[in-house]
């Protein structure tokens, strides 16, 4: 993977370049050995301008030309979708090597631009679009996209879930600041990551507020990023000589819903299949990378994937579980919210780290011994749900 | 499939819901019988301003949700992709019953925002983009798209192609203008074609000149439309008691290349690859659906698939081998010239084609004992070649 940041001047074929050459000499490849290539990106038609063959025009400079290439998004969430697309090419034999390539430009000069862009998540003609926003129905782009005054529309929608969660069963915004000041720790340790400054809790809790409880420092920023892998069959992996290749055991992904509040929420859906699919439980996981696009958003992936009771996720990481060191370390990295989240490219860099944690290669925050991760990625909204959601588990060897 | 044309009060979310309906009565499923959905789009993200989900948006007035979506983008070629990757989920043996659905609404009330969309199926920054056309660097979007002078940008590459092979091969405007009275004359004939109205070739080479060798009457149109299919194993289509399911024998995806000139093109690359899947030849071909984008493209397909010796597409023509009643009918449907372009809705289009003509039910324009039809997608440019290629082959029975 690449340096996450803001890169006003580095093109997506630059980052994507980097993240793949990257990609084949770890796996010992190269380029012409790709039979198929998944191009996740979710903003780069409306960002640069560049729409239909994103993952062609990237890979040309790497001469990766001739394959198929399947360009793919679903927001946030198209680095999973990637992946689990490449997962599945490789499972019906008909490709032996699969790359996955997650990238994202993100930072624009013209910062309305990027918000903007954002609200495309959503389902632009539906009523939650026009919910607590301010419309204006002759943007420049004339789309029906939201002036949404200097945050995403969906920082609200995580703090919607964010006072729910504290109304119901008494989180305190403290506990929220907790997981950031975890979170940008990791970050430290982490080169690759955009923030690499430790912040307090008291540090978090003072920066500006963006939707109660959140605060900017709860909030993922804006970022320019992209990573990649190679997938394989476990014999074609034997085959390349690989001692060290980390296997899949689940790609899952599962879309939103509109449902009676009493039905399993699509956390509970993607948990519950991707632990079947890997014939594991929460118990198996050392770590897991989630998608704490806010902070709240990682008390609701420790509540889905059985890390605590559900209502007990705020306590969870106030006792330390999810620290470097605490039974369950979470967002390692530094997560969306320390590592950056370029959004296509979030979901392969989760990946990056899992493998580097069952490698043993993750540095100043390697979790000791750890055999078994999971990654976690959601995107858009439909209703009250994430549009998509999707989840990886990884074992070592 | 839905009609196709210019539907400026009909949605996309209203289109995808005609097609899919029809398409799950005559699978004889309902909607919640579906595991997955590829849902193939182009340019909604630049012309509507919905990106990101536009599967999860559409499906959601008819009730799929919560199963995985895959949104995917290969500019003209888009549904073809949608269905090459459905026909993997089931080969894959991770999914029963896969929807693949593409769609598009070209039609925009500002014609230059339709046309500085279809530029962004070719790589922007690379030179090519800036070749024989006037840049203008500050447009609206602000993206590098180009004021193209009321006319695609693609059909200055069609027509390139087309005067090359007069030059090399004595091939005429006329023998041109034979192709699009032929596509027109079947568009006549389809009920749910753009165009009903037959042309002569005088008229053809009547209408206003587009490029050199190309009038309006050899290029497709801009419009707007859905198609879809429902893919599944030839196992469970005996266990839902389907007489009369038509077997994909091969669906075969790839990217252009930059390339020395004497090697195999791109059609030639995708075709050899597709008849081997098949275990097939260009003999056993009863009708063909190809992306006659412009009336070269379908010249250009005759010789890439062997229905004809290379430069002997115009005479393929003009002596009659691909109308209805001939040895090798193409485009029955009426092709891209007749029935229209919405981009992604093309190749799902072809397959509907090919499916109601291997199933004795396309009515006036049946092609008599029909049991192997062939489907053609081509999509965007990377330098000389297109940026895409898709072919399946399809069997009665």
């Amino acid at each position: 993977m690449t340096p996450f940041g803001k890169f006003p001047f580095r093109s997506l074929k630059d980052l994507a370049s980097v993240a793949c050459k990257e990609a084949f000499t770890d796996a010992g490849v190269g380029a012409g050995d790709i039979n198929a290539a998944v191009v996740g990106n979710a903003l780069g038609g409306l960002i640069t301008g560049q729409e239909c063959i994103r993952g062609q025009v990237v890979l040309r400079p790497l001469g990766i030309q001739g394959v198929p290439v399947t360009n793919v998004e679903n927001a946030s969430a198209s680095g999973g979708s990637a992946l689990k697309l490449a997962y599945i090419m490789v499972a019906s034999g008909a490709y032996d090597l699969v790359l996955a390539l997650g990238m994202e430009k993100l930072y624009h000069r013209d910062r309305q631009r990027t918000l903007e862009a954002l609200a495309a998540g959503m389902d632009l003609e539906h009523i939650e679009s026009f919910l607590g926003m301010q419309i204006n129905g002759d943007t420049k782009n004339n789309n029906g996209a939201m002036q949404i005054n200097q945050r995403s529309i969906f920082m609200d929608y995580y703090a919607m879930g964010a006072r729910m969660h504290m109304q119901l069963f008494g989180t305190t915004q403290e506990q929220y600041a907790m997981i950031s000041e975890k979170n940008h720790f990791n970050a430290s340790l982490n080169p690759l990551a955009q923030y690499k400054t430790p912040y307090k809790v008291d540090e978090v809790l003072e920066s500006p507020l963006v939707t109660y409880p959140l605060t900017r420092l709860m909030c993922s920023p804006i970022s320019d990023g992209a990573a990649a892998a190679v997938l394989c069959s476990a014999d074609f992996a034997r085959k390349l000589g690989k001692q060290n290749a980390v296997t899949l055991a689940a790609s899952i992904e599962v879309s939103g819903m509109d449902r009676p509040s009493d039905a399993p929420d699509i956390g509970q859906r993607v948990a519950k299949k991707a632990y079947e699919a890997a014939e594991l439980g929460p118990e198996d996981i050392d770590l897991a990378e989630v998608h704490d696009a806010t902070a709240f958003g990682e008390v609701y992936a420790y509540e889905s994937f059985g890390f605590c009771e559900k209502g007990a996720g705020g306590r969870f990481a106030q006792e330390g579980h999810s620290r470097l060191g605490g039974k369950l370390p979470v967002n390692p990295s530094g997560g969306l919210l320390g590592r950056g989240h370029p959004l296509a490219a979030s979901g392969v860099a989760q990946i990056y780290e899992a493998v580097m944690q069952l490698q043993g290669r993750a540095g100043k925050r390697q979790v000791q011994g750890a055999k078994v991760a999971l990654t976690h990625g959601a995107g858009g909204a439909i209703g009250v749900e994430p549009a998509v959601m999707n989840v990886q588990i990884l074992k070592a060897g």
